[in-house]
């Protein structure tokens, strides 16, 4: 194992975190995430092609949703094609539509905000803490008391005229929004919460699962997250007659009928197939498993990392347990313009690491998107840097 | 086997049905449509299990777009989450958005019309011919020579001043669509065509296949079509330029970076799932053999069913070779009303049946859709009856 004193002044930057790094996970190249498959995913991926259920009708998507609503704690989950998918159908039912503005962070993945998009609805940016990436709670509360007014019950951008009908949090790399802060005030403002927990199965705030304290939440599948169903996602909610709108709305709207084809409204095709529900089966047996691992690996790194000046690696905040998703390094202000050599010497020694996504309102299609003063999103996103994360990368 | 002269007068109209689809595929309970896995399904997705390769990324979604374009002969396939999918991208591709209209089929599958509310356009329902299902291609020019008007080399409603963007044929139970003549008519309005070859995998016109006549074509890959890959479809074109926007569309819209995340439009995550693409590599090996015993099964129920007086089994077309992917029985009108009762007797006798799909404009959200006269539409409705049509059916 490479060990290496804090006055070790030989190493530049780079060279210490990617020695850090190998430290901790060893010399093979290990990507910036990986899925783990050692349970039931071949045995039952198996039985949907013997016995020809792996479309739309099967029992593996009742047996994942049932599981994902056991495993979250959430009244009722509906498993779809995507996480994108999810949060689409969770605003279409939350009655989000054309000319509305949605509140979301700007410092989130394009999936968070493309759906806002599909519903004819504007994003309208929210800031990033100082320190940490997720949303600034405070800050959006002295935000919102500038630019909204109350009407009949819903909250008004005051410049905009728009009504803002969501409020949309990210669980970013798997690491809980303050709930109750957010409750407090989604609840004064009139907003409801939609929470993107796309990141954060697994993970807990106050000891309940993320995604559960919104209206609704919702979580990806996909092949870099905690658990993947190759393509996939669901959305939670403790509502029973959201819960069956979704549901209606996510199978295209088709009204119950022996025979005939009757929809009773624009509906989509998100439906989740049964092989992919029976990978998600499978990987949902095993994810207290991977979530032990990554919670390992982020000790482990944290051992060696706070032994580099100016870097450490993102912890759990009060009140929240972490899946550690991905785990983030963030540099000092002042060694900020290092990152791209940092990223660069760790892709170079076979080590997947990555910025984190370009900010959102910098994109083409949201760059007139009403917003918030950003500076925190813009320093945090040029201080992060995610290593390798999967949790093939610790031995239990 | 069950035999009856065509003078059988002691059974009823539906006796003599059941009795007929009986002799055909024998007394075991069959399904409308089930898959068949004969091939390499098994250890096609058992390799992405132990490969890890399960989602975004792996091999067979290069692999089964291969495969598609060569089998249709397009020089273009991308691969999507499903059928409604390669629709909604399809439309986008082709420039279709808010307060357009496109033409499209009163009787057809909900997911041919769904698309086009998600651009914000409306659909303009067509008729069908008056003795089968596809669109009545003669009465649509004569209605569209009343209703149009071209500015700027564009199609114009002129009662509705909305642009024509697009005419979408549906190849309904995997019939073609007289293309040449609908050609004409596309060039002479200067109306892109897009084909819903959903259920037409398999299927010829003059030889060439079906879904690659128009600017863009869709096929679905759901557990009732010819091929299943759980859930899918593709988009197929013979427009690089298309294929590369349609590809981009389809998989967020990000722009090619070593590390990082940038988008530059609003996309879909559409891209279809590598595990799900496995299954798809592995049906496609068997798809000439699908359609063969597909086709066998159309010959045995047509010989049959030709014994009874006042229904027909619907045969291809003139210069069509079809896949026969829904088995697909007419009533002559004057024995339209007993549709219902001949429907009962065959689910009851474990068969299973189905009326075609309620017509479009009659459901709540497309009530109020401009339309030519749909008696050509309303009068197939009331006739069809489809019958069990899985390859299984038929032993080779
Ligand atoms: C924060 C966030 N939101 C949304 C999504 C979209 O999920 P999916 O890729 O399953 O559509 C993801 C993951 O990709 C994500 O990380
Ligand atoms: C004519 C037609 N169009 C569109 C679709 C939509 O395909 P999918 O179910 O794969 O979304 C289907 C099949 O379901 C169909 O039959």
């Amino acid at each position: 194992m490479v060990t290496f004193a804090r006055s070790d002044t030989t190493m530049t930057l780079s060279e210490q975190i990617t020695s850090a790094v190998r430290s901790v996970i060893g010399t093979n190249p290990a990507a910036l995430h990986e899925p783990l498959f050692e349970g039931d995913e071949e045995k039952l991926t198996r039985e949907c092609v013997e016995t020809g259920w792996v479309s739309s009708v099967g029992k593996f998507v009742d047996a994942f949703e049932r599981g994902l609503a056991e495993y979250t704690g959430a009244s009722h989950a509906i498993a779809v094609t995507n996480g994108t998918a999810a949060l689409h159908v969770a605003l279409v039912a939350a009655g989000v539509g054309r000319s509305d503005e949605v509140l979301v962070p700007a410092l989130t993945f394009i999936g968070t905000v493309n759906p806002i998009a599909y519903c004819g609805a504007t994003p309208h940016f929210i800031d990033s803490l100082p320190n940490a990436p997720e949303i600034d709670i405070e800050a959006l509360e002295a935000y919102l008391d500038g630019i909204l007014e109350l009407r009949g019950g819903s909250a008004f951008n005051k410049s905009t005229g728009a009504r803002l009908a969501a409020i949309l949090p990210v669980h970013v790399f798997g690491h809980p929004v303050d709930m109750d802060h957010l409750a407090d005030i989604s609840e004064r403002y009139k907003i409801p919460v939609i929470e993107d927990a796309a990141e954060a199965m697994g993970s807990t705030y106050k000891g309940r699962h993320a995604g559960t304290f919104g209206l609704l939440g919702t979580l990806s599948f996909n092949g870099n997250k905690i658990i993947t169903t190759g393509g996939g996602g669901a959305v939670l909610t403790n509502d029973a007659d959201l819960a069956r709108r979704i549901k209606h709305l996510s199978t295209t709207a088709r009204v119950a009928h022996r025979m005939e084809f009757i929809h009773d409204m624009v509906g989509y095709n998100y439906r989740m197939p049964n092989i992919n529900a029976a990978l998600g089966v499978a990987q949902l047996r095993n994810i207290n498993n991977f979530v032990l691992r990554k919670r390992i690996l982020a000790d482990r790194y944290a051992a060696v990392i706070e032994k580099i000046p100016a870097v450490r690696l993102l912890r759990e905040g009060n009140d929240t347990q972490s899946n550690y998703w991905l785990q983030t390094l963030i540099l000092d202000e002042e060694i900020a313009d290092q990152r791209d050599q940092v990223l660069s010497a760790l892709n170079d020694a076979g080590y997947g690491a990555r910025p984190v996504w370009r900010l959102m309102h910098t994109l083409p299609m949201f760059e007139s998107s009403p917003r918030m003063d950003l500076s925190g999103a813009e320093g945090m996103a040029a201080r992060i840097v995610n290593i390798p994360s999967g949790p093939a990368l610790v031995q239990l």
